[in-house]
C-alpha cells in the first residue's frame, strides 16, 4: 500500500466520490480510472450523470450517499469537451456542497466560472479546491543536501509513463518492506496521493524549491519515488524538467520510454532523443545538487508489442544499454530487478 | 540610441519620475542609478524625500511639477530596508496619483499593502503597475524558428552583468547602424526598456513561451539582444536560465564572468562554473532549439583589478579561450571586438 501521508501543504481531503459527469468517452475519464487504480481506498464510490457512459466499476452514488460513507470531496475525474465546466454538471457540484462534501478540480476552468457556486461553498463551510493554482509560500530552492534517498523519473518525452513507473516502483519497494512515499508532481499524481505539488503551476524563480518542499528531509532509509515532469530536451517544458531535477536532488533515476516513438507529442519537428542522451543531461545536470546521481535502469512502455517481441526487446536493450530495463505494466522478474537495481548502491 | 518600441504587452508609461523615498544608502537605488544611465530619456526627473540622502543628479521635482514636464508615472526607483513599502513614503504615492501619474512598482511588495490607494487610483483613473506580477495569456512554448537573429547574455552566476552587457551590446549595435532591440526579462531591464516580460514572475510550464513572446519573429536583419538571467547550474534559478535559454532560440550568446568570484552569490556550498562549462552546456542545451548556436565571446566584470591588470587579464583569458574577451564598463577596442564577433558570422 502506498503510503498516503500528505507530504506537502496541499493535502487533500480523501477519500472522494468520484464525479465522472455525463462523459460519453473513456478518454475523458483518465483522471477517474487511475485513481482508482492506485488509489482505491481514496476513493468512495462513483457518480454518474445520466447520458454519462463512462463507468470505473466503483459503487455508484449520489454525494449524499457518500457522505453517509465518510467521503469528505467530490473529485471531478473527468476532463470535459472545450475544458470548460458544462451547466449539466452545476446542479451536482451544489448536491456536493449540500451532502458536506468539499469539491476537487484538476480542470484548467476554475470553479470560479460556475455561477454563485463560490457563495454556496462559503455558507456551507466548505472549500473549492484547485488543483492547478499555484500554492502559496514555496521558498526558492537552496540546493542544501537532504537526508533520506530519492529516486526520480525521467522521461524521453511528456506522456511516456513517469508517473505510472513512480507508482509502481513505489508500489514495489513498500511491498519489499520498505520505507517509501510516492511524491506527486502532477494533477492526478495528487489526487492518487492525496497531496503534491504541481509544479507545472509554481512560477520558475520556484521549481527548485518547490521540488525540494515536495521530498523533506527524511530519515536515512526512508525512500521518496518523484513523478518526473516534461522532458530536458522539450521547447516547452525543459525548464519544469531541470528545476525539478535540481530540487529533488536524486540518488538515482530511472528513464521512462516509449520504443517507436519518433518525435515529441504535439512537435513534430522536435526528433524524441535517445535513452543515452537524456542518461548523460540527466547525469550532467543533476550532479550539481547531488555528486552522487546515477541510472537504475529503463522503464519502457512497450504496450504496442506483442509479449514475445516486449520481452526479447527489453532484453536486448538491457544488453545494449548495461542497465535493468522492464515494462512497469508487465511487471515480472524484469521489473523485479529494476527495482532491485534502483535500491541497491 | 537603443529602440524602446514595446516588444510585449508590459509597455510601461513612460517617461517616469524617478521616486528615491528617503533611502540614505545608494545601494538601495541600483534601479534609480541604471534607469538614469540607460534610459534618460525615459526619465522626467527625481523626486526625493526630506530625509533622503541619495540622488540621482536628475531635475527634482514634485509630482505635479513632473506631470506639467509630460511625465506620465511614478517610478518607484529604490528598494527599502526590509522591502516593504514603509508609512513615509504613502503621501508621495497618492501625490502621484492625484497628479495624474501611474505608478510603477518593482517591489516584492505590492502597492496592495498601502491602504486605500488601490481606490485612489480607481477614482482617479489611474493605473497601478506591479513589475512582479505573472502576465496575462502567455503561452506554452512551440519551439518554431523564428526570423531573424538573436543574441542572449548567459552567466557563471546571477548577478554578474548580464544585463548591463547585453544594454551594453544592443547600444553599440545599434551606433554601428543596425536594427537592435534590447529584450528584458527583469524588473530593472523592463523600466530601461519600457517593456518585457519578467521571467522569473512566469509559471514554469510557460517560461520558454515567454521568451518566444518576448522576442518575436522579426526581419532576417533584425537582431534582438536578451537580458539573461540566473545561471544554467544554479540549484535555484537554473529553471529560469534554461526555459529562457531554450525560448530565445539564440543564434550567438555572450558568457558574463567575474574572475575571482568563488561561489555562487549566497550560495557557499556552490562553486562558481568555469566559463568553458558554460559555453559548452550552453551549447548542448540551446542546440535543440536552434542548431546554429555559438559563443561569441566573453564579457568580465574586472571592476576589482586596476587598468593594467584588467587589459593583462582580457587579453590572457582572449588567448586561452580563442574567443573575444572584453569588459563592457571599460569599452575600447576588445569590447568593439566583442560585438563585432557577435554580429559576423
Amino acid at each position: 500500500m502506498i503510503d498516503t501521508k500528505p507530504a506537502a501543504p496541499n493535502a487533500l481531503p480523501t477519500p472522494y466520490l468520484l464525479f465522472l459527469g455525463d462523459v460519453t468517452e473513456t478518454g475523458f475519464a483518465k483522471t477517474a480510472f487511475a485513481l482508482r487504480d492506485w488509489a482505491p481506498d481514496s476513493c468512495t464510490g462513483e457518480y454518474v450523470l445520466p447520458g454519462g457512459k463512462v463507468s470505473t466499476g466503483l459503487q455508484p452514488m449520489t454525494p449524499a450517499q457518500a457522505a453517509s460513507q465518510g467521503a469528505r470531496s467530490l473529485l471531478i475525474g473527468v476532463a470535459s469537451p472545450g475544458g470548460i465546466i458544462p451547466a449539466s454538471w452545476y446542479p451536482a457540484l451544489f448536491d456536493a456542497l449540500d451532502a458536506g462534501l468539499d469539491i476537487v478540480n484538476g480542470l484548467h476552468t476554475k470553479l470560479s466560472s460556475v455561477p454563485k457556486l463560490h457563495s454556496a461553498a462559503q455558507d456551507h463551510g466548505r472549500r473549492l479546491i484547485e488543483l492547478r493554482r499555484p500554492p502559496e509560500g514555496i521558498p526558492s530552492g537552496t540546493g542544501t543536501r537532504r537526508g533520506g534517498k530519492r529516486l526520480l523519473t525521467v522521461g524521453t518525452d511528456c506522456a511516456i509513463g513517469k508517473k505510472y513507473t513512480a507508482l509502481s516502483l513505489a508500489q514495489a519497494m513498500s511491498r519489499r518492506g520498505m520505507l517509501v512515499d510516492f511524491r506527486a508532481t502532477g494533477q492526478t499524481g495528487i489526487m492518487i496521493a492525496g497531496s503534491g505539488i504541481p509544479v507545472d503551476a509554481v512560477v520558475s524563480d520556484f521549481i527548485s524549491g518547490a521540488a525540494e518542499t515536495l521530498s523533506p528531509d527524511a530519515p536515512d532509509e526512508h525512500w521518496d519515488v518523484i513523478e518526473g515532469q516534461g522532458t530536458l530536451v522539450h521547447p516547452a517544458f525543459a525548464a519544469v524538467s531541470m528545476g525539478l531535477l535540481h530540487g529533488s536532488q536524486p540518488d538515482v533515476f530511472v528513464i521512462c520510454h516509449e520504443p517507436g516513438r519518433k518525435h515529441l507529442v504535439g512537435y513534430p519537428d522536435f526528433p524524441t532523443p535517445t535513452i543515452e542522451e537524456i542518461i548523460d543531461l540527466t547525469v550532467r545536470l543533476g550532479r550539481y545538487t547531488n555528486p552522487a546521481i546515477r541510472c537504475a535502469g529503463v522503464a519502457m512502455n512497450t504496450s504496442a508489442l506483442s509479449e514475445d517481441a516486449a520481452y526479447r526487446l527489453l532484453a536486448a536493450e538491457s544488453n545494449r544499454l548495461g542497465l535493468a530495463v522492464a515494462d512497469p505494466v508487465r511487471g515480472g522478474q524484469a521489473f523485479e530487478s529494476l527495482v532491485s537495481a534502483c535500491i541497491s548502491d
